[in-house]
C-alpha cells in the first residue's frame, strides 16, 4: 500500500468513495414530527386530506358571487344584501344567493354558493336615514338606492361594493395548497421548520425519518491522551475525537466514542473492527507521522475487502487521508493534526453522512461572499482550503471582507478563529487581493 | 393604536427593537464542553497553560541545531551523528549537542538544545562498508566521508542533511498555539466543532454558556386547533406553533408551548402575562383578521411599558408585524399565515435571540448565489421576499438557478418546497430574469 503514489484531487476521491457507497437503503424509525426538525424524511408523505379541508376566505370582508360585482367600482357601486355573518370554526350557517353577502373574517369557511369575498375597505356599509351621519360618502346615495328598514343599533342589512372581485378572488381554494394524496414532503428530506409546520397542518404528527448513521471515532497516538486526564510532558490531549463527534452530529449522525488507541496495528485492528461491526462508518484520526499512517491503511485494507480506496489526496490541508470501505462499512482514516481532520471532515464526512441518510439533494453549503483582503499564494495542482475571518464591510457588495487567517495550519485555535474557509482550486497559482470569493461557513 | 399609520421599512423596525432590547445581560450556565456544541459562551475562556505545552515537531525527522544544517544541499551534505530516538509520549532521554542529531517522530517532544527538525526525506542514512546497497544514493560517499562502526542491523549512527533547515523550522513552539493566560474564545461566541475541539486540547472539559432564551408560543384564533386533534368543518390545525418552536431551537432558544387561546382579549391578556413572567420572549401568532391584530396589540400594549414599538412593517409577507416590550420581555405578534409567520421568524426572532444570546458577532445568514430564472415583479417602496427552489447548475458560476415559487403566498407548502428566500430590496421594481441573486438558505 506505497502512499501518495498517487494523490486524487479531492473532488474525484470523494466521487470515487461516494459511487462505493451507492445508495444504501435507508434504516427507518418513527418519531414524533414535532422533533423531527433536521431529520431526514425516510419516505414520501402522502396528504391524507387536502389543505386547506375547506375554502376559506383570506380577507375579512363579505362572501359573494363574484358575477353579482362584475363592473363595480367607486361611481357605480353593486348593492348587495346582508344575509348573516360566517362564524369562525363553523360551517357557515347561511347561504347567500344572488344579489347576497355574508359578512366573512380571515380563515372563515366560504359559504357554499359564494365564490369570491369582495375586501372590507373596498365596500361601504349602506344606511337608513335613521342611521349615524356617514362622512367619506353622501348619506343620499343609500337613502335614494337601497332604503333601509334597520335601526343603526343593528348590523348593517346593505352593503355598497365599490370593486369588483374575479372569481376565487380573496379565497383559497379546498386543495389549493396540497391535494389529497398529493407527496408533500419526498423521502431524502432534511427537515426545516417549514416542513415541520406543513406536517403538523395535515395532522402528520408522527413520521418515519432515517435512523441517525452511527459514526465510531477513534483516536491513535501513542502521546494522545483523553481530554478529561492531565497530560505528562509529551503528552497531549485528544482534539479530534470531540471535534469530530460535534461534526458528526451537526451533519445528521451519531457519534459513539471509541477512545484512544495505542499506535499498534493489532491493538488498532481490534478496536476498528468493534467499532465497524456496530457503527455505518469508523473515522480513526490520528498517526501524523508516516508509520502511524500505514499502519491505519493496514488496518483498514486488514478489515476486510474492498479495502483501501484512497490514499492520500491532493489537497492542503489533509493530504494523508485514507479513504475505504469493509463491506458496506466505510472507514475513513482523518490526519492527526485537528485542522486537517476537520476540515477533511466538513469535505468528505459530511457528504457520506448525507449519503448514509437518504438526503436525495445534497444541502447547499452555506456560503458567504467576501472579498479578499490580501494575496494567498498556492501551489498549483494542488486544492487548498484556507481559514479566514469574516469581517463586516459596508462598501462592499458582499457587505464582508475575508481575512485569512495566517500561521502554523495545524493550529486548531487558528481553525477557531476563522469564520470559514476558502478554497484555492488546484488550477490557480493563488487568490488575488480584493477578489471575490465564495467562504464556506464553519 | 392604529394600524398601519407608519409602516416602518423591516430594517429599521428591527434596529429599532434591538435598541430598546439593548445588551441584556446574559445568564450563564456551566456545561460539559462536549456538550456545548452550537452553544453561546457567556464569558472569556482564557488558556490555563500554552499550547502546546511543549515544542513539538510537525514532521517525522531529525531533530537537530539549525545551525550545524546551514549551507546543506545535495552536493553538501551536513554530517551529524544520531545520539537517540525521541520516545512518544514521553520527554526526551537524550539531548543532541552540536554535530548531533535525534530521531523524532510527528508530535514528537523538541530535546531542550534543537532548535528544529530535519525532515526525514532530506536526510539520508550513512551507511557503513557492510551496509546494504543504497540504490538512491552512491555508497561511496559515506563509505570515503565517515565511516561506520555498526552493522547493518543497528541503528544508523549518522545522516547527512541535504537541505539546511531555520531555526524553528517543523517545530511548533511551546505556546505557539495559545499562550497562557491568552483569551482562546471570547465570550459571545456560537461554539462549532473547532472551537469545541480547542477547547478539549486545553483540558477546558466545561464552561460557561449563555442558557438557553425562553420562547413563549402562543396561537390564537377561534378556528384553530391543536395539530393532535382532527379539526371540524370550519377548524384549521395550529401550524405555526410547531414551526416557530423549531425555528426558535435551531436559532438557540428553548420555545415553550403556551397553547391555543381563543380571539378574546382577557383570555389572550391572560396567557400573555403568564408566558411574559417566565419567558424572555413571547410569540403570539394567528389573528390574521383585523380585530385579533388590534387585539395583539392592546394586549402587548396592556402588559405594561413600553409597550407596541413597531406595528406594520413594510414587508411582504409579514405586513402585520407587531414589536413590543414590557419592561425587558420581549413580545412579538406574528401574522397568522404560516408563511408570514416563518419569514417573520427568520427575519426578527432569529436576532432578537442572538442578541439574548450575547452573540457579540451575529453569525452570517448563509446564503448561496444563483440565478433567477424568470422576472419577479414587486412593489417600489416595499421589501418582498420571495421563496425560491435551487436548482443545480453546471454552467454558471455559482453552480445554482433560483426558481421562484409562485402560488398564494400563505400556502405553507410552497414554503417547504423552497430552498431559500430571496430578497426584492424595497428601491426595487422587481428583479430580472438571469439576475445573480442571493438566496438566503432557511
Amino acid at each position: 500500500m506505497p502512499e501518495f503514489l498517487k494523490l486524487l484531487p479531492p473532488n474525484e476521491a470523494r466521487a470515487l468513495l461516494l459511487a462505493q457507497i451507492g445508495m444504501p437503503a435507508v434504516v427507518a424509525e418513527e418519531i414524533g414530527t414535532a422533533s423531527a426538525l433536521h431529520r431526514v424524511t425516510a419516505e414520501d408523505v402522502v396528504a391524507p386530506h387536502p389543505l386547506p379541508e375547506f375554502t376559506r376566505s383570506s380577507v375579512d370582508g363579505y362572501a359573494v358571487r363574484a358575477q353579482d360585482t362584475y363592473g363595480a367600482g367607486d361611481s357605480s357601486p353593486a348593492y348587495l344584501r346582508i344575509v348573516g355573518e360566517v362564524p369562525m370554526a363553523e360551517a357557515p350557517a347561511c347561504d347567500p344567493g344572488e344579489g347576497e353577502a355574508a359578512l366573512i373574517h380571515t380563515g372563515g369557511m366560504l359559504p357554499a354558493s359564494s365564490n369570491a369575498v369582495v375586501m372590507m375597505e373596498h365596500t361601504q356599509v349602506v344606511l337608513g336615514e335613521w342611521g349615524p351621519a356617514r362622512p367619506e360618502r353622501e348619506v343620499g346615495r343609500s337613502e335614494t338606492g337601497k332604503p333601509q328598514a334597520a335601526s343603526s343599533a343593528d348590523p348593517p342589512t346593505e352593503i355598497e361594493v365599490l370593486r369588483g372581485v374575479a372569481i376565487g378572488e380573496n379565497v383559497i381554494r379546498a386543495g389549493e395548497d396540497v391535494t389529497k394524496g398529493q407527496v408533500v414532503v419526498r423521502r431524502g428530506v432534511w427537515l426545516r421548520p417549514a416542513e415541520i409546520g406543513g406536517l403538523m397542518a395535515l395532522g402528520a404528527v408522527s413520521l418515519r425519518v432515517a435512523a441517525r448513521p452511527k459514526v465510531g471515532i477513534i483516536s491513535s497516538g501513542d502521546e494522545v491522551v483523553d481530554p478529561y486526564r492531565k497530560p505528562a510532558l509529551g503528552q497531549v490531549r485528544d482534539v479530534n475525537a470531540h471535534a469530530l463527534a460535534c461534526l458528526v452530529s451537526e451533519r445528521g449522525g451519531e457519534a459513539v466514542h471509541y477512545g484512544i488507541v495505542r499506535d499498534e496495528k493489532d491493538a488498532l485492528l481490534n478496536l476498528a473492527a468493534s467499532a465497524a461491526r456496530d457503527c455505518d462508518v469508523v473515522l480513526i484520526s490520528g498517526g501524523s507521522s508516516a508509520s502511524v499512517r500505514d499502519t491505519t491503511a493496514e488496518v483498514i485494507q486488514a478489515l476486510g475487502p474492498p479495502g483501501v480506496l484512497v490514499h492520500g489526496i491532493n489537497i492542503r490541508p489533509g493530504k494523508p487521508t485514507i479513504l475505504g470501505l469493509c463491506g458496506r462499512k466505510i472507514l475513513i482514516g482523518l490526519p492527526g493534526n485537528p485542522v486537517s481532520a476537520l476540515v477533511i471532515g466538513y469535505l468528505f464526512v459530511g457528504p457520506v453522512l448525507e449519503r448514509l441518510l437518504g438526503l436525495l439533494i445534497p444541502r447547499p453549503a452555506a456560503s458567504v461572499r467576501a472579498q479578499l483582503t490580501v494575496n494567498l499564494p498556492s501551489q498549483t495542482g494542488r486544492e487548498d482550503w484556507w481559514p479566514v475571518r469574516l469581517r463586516p464591510s459596508g462598501e462592499l457588495a458582499g457587505g464582508w471582507l475575508a481575512e485569512p487567517i495566517f500561521g502554523k495550519s495545524n493550529l486548531i485555535f487558528s481553525l477557531a478563529a476563522a469564520d470559514g474557509l476558502i478554497r484555492i482550486p488546484p488550477e490557480a497559482n493563488g487568490l488575488g487581493a480584493d477578489e471575490i470569493v465564495s467562504v464556506r461557513v464553519m
